[in-house]
């Protein structure tokens, strides 16, 4: 391994199963990279929890992932990056990258009349951490927030192109029409998977911004930077541990990764 | 204090904030008795999670009111009941309580057709406890289960009275069409906040069990027994632990209690 190289996993990890969708994003964009993923299953939604508790929750994730030996850490899920970075990056030296601001910087890009919305949980609409980092970006941005507390369980029920969904999508974003938005933050891992019915109702005017996309680009940066991306032709390795409900897990990797997932490992987190 | 009573507090835990239900009830027909209520907000909901985590979580809540010296404990939570309750008493020797078994005795005793609905969590349905207790007391009973996993997040979002919230009902429940049931068990601490739709979906020829009010009364049966009840006039004392959120617990509770509550203290329950 020549020393302007690291072979080493990078570690990814969401409240559950949506930050699969950025894993993903990552094994397209950066194909050498192998992966150490953890789903926290068994304490998911973090969405709904204090900012103090998803800290906590996180500090064992990233003490968990360290332990696997991984060189930086991709934190894929919204509300763990609103609530919990700034504070883990104060406490560990192993460059992190959340979601947040490679999310902030996509929809400084898209937009062209400076109007900016963003949905996403409680805790993260709450945190007002994309709001910062947008007016970071451009003090001049007007943001409009929204937190949709139940798309995630409506994603989880399976209720995608549906008309409760569609109700439901309209009465959270009708909102924003007053403010005639161009771009719109889904500022929650699971929320991509409602694109159809958000994009049927907020009209073709309006850019959806994925943050994952963004994220794995920014990692690639990074990477590069600090001089610890994989060799070109690496053999990339993916493993997968979870906190609760191993077979559900593989079920929904299987929809969403482009490679099969064979195994998942169950990790009491709360030792770590 | 004499030989056959015991001033002691009873411990009463839930996932959350609905097993406050149930602390109303035993506050209302055990007026003497002190509780220590403990709703495990960090890591809610349970009825997502497998039976060996239900069981490790309950097993860190009865260490923790064990250490606050109760003398029985009620398991104020379907899904804790369903899953961790017989696997926690033999255990312990603690004597305890859960909401399963009064809900299958009251629903016994409304039933005249012999047919009964269970509704409740994944894991409360899954673990098809409800019919277990309820074939054991009647072993010709017809029962029917469905797991309404979107009810919980209606309640929280406060969508009671709602069209959304009747489709969903309507969805859930016209499987019960086709059997008949005359009597059907809210086999969940929120599902009684859903009575009026449900209400209004089932009809008025079928009765509709909440078990709280049963699993109290077992609980006064219980503390007689054993010669643990407190004494007559005792000035009962009631105090709330949470892992997470103590304001929307003291919200909530205001609102579900006949007294004021004024405080609520954290607990890491991880550490028990």
């Amino acid at each position: 391994m020549s020393s302007t190289h690291d072979n080493a996993p990078i570690g990814v990890f969401d409240s559950g199963v949506g930050g699969l969708t950025v894993a993903r994003e990552i094994m397209r964009q950066l194909p050498d990279e192998s992966l150490i993923y953890f789903g926290d299953t068994a304490r998911v939604p973090y969405g709904t929890k204090s900012k103090d508790t998803v800290i906590r929750y996180s500090r064992q994730i990233v003490n968990f992932l360290l332990s696997k030996n991984v060189k930086a850490i991709v934190v894929a899920c919204n509300t763990a990056s609103a609530l919990a970075m700034s504070k883990l990056q104060k406490e560990y030296i192993v460059p992190m990258i959340g979601m947040v601001r490679p999310g902030a910087i996509a929809a400084t890009r898209a937009t062209k009349n400076q109007h900016i919305g963003i949905i996403g949980t409680n805790a993260t609409i709450k945190s007002g951490q994309y709001g910062r980092y947008l007016r970071e970006l451009n003090p001049e941005v007007t943001v409009v927030t929204k937190a949709c507390p139940m798309f995630v369980p409506l994603v989880e029920e399976g209720l995608i192109d549906d008309r409760i969904t569609e109700d439901m999508v309209s009465r959270y974003l009708r909102e924003f029409d007053q403010y005639h938005i161009d771009s719109l933050i889904l500022g929650c891992t699971h929320y991509p998977l409602l694109q159809n019915p958000i994009k049927n109702f907020v009209g073709e005017t309006v850019t959806l911004i994925n943050p994952a996309y963004e994220t794995a680009k920014s990692l690639k940066e990074l990477l590069k930077e600090r001089k610890i991306a994989a060799e070109s032709g690496h053999a990339a390795e993916y493993e997968y541990y979870v906190s609760d409900m191993e077979d559900q897990f593989l079920t929904f990797a299987d929809r969403v990764l482009p490679c099969h997932v064979e195994n998942v490992q169950p990790i009491d987190i709360e030792k770590y």
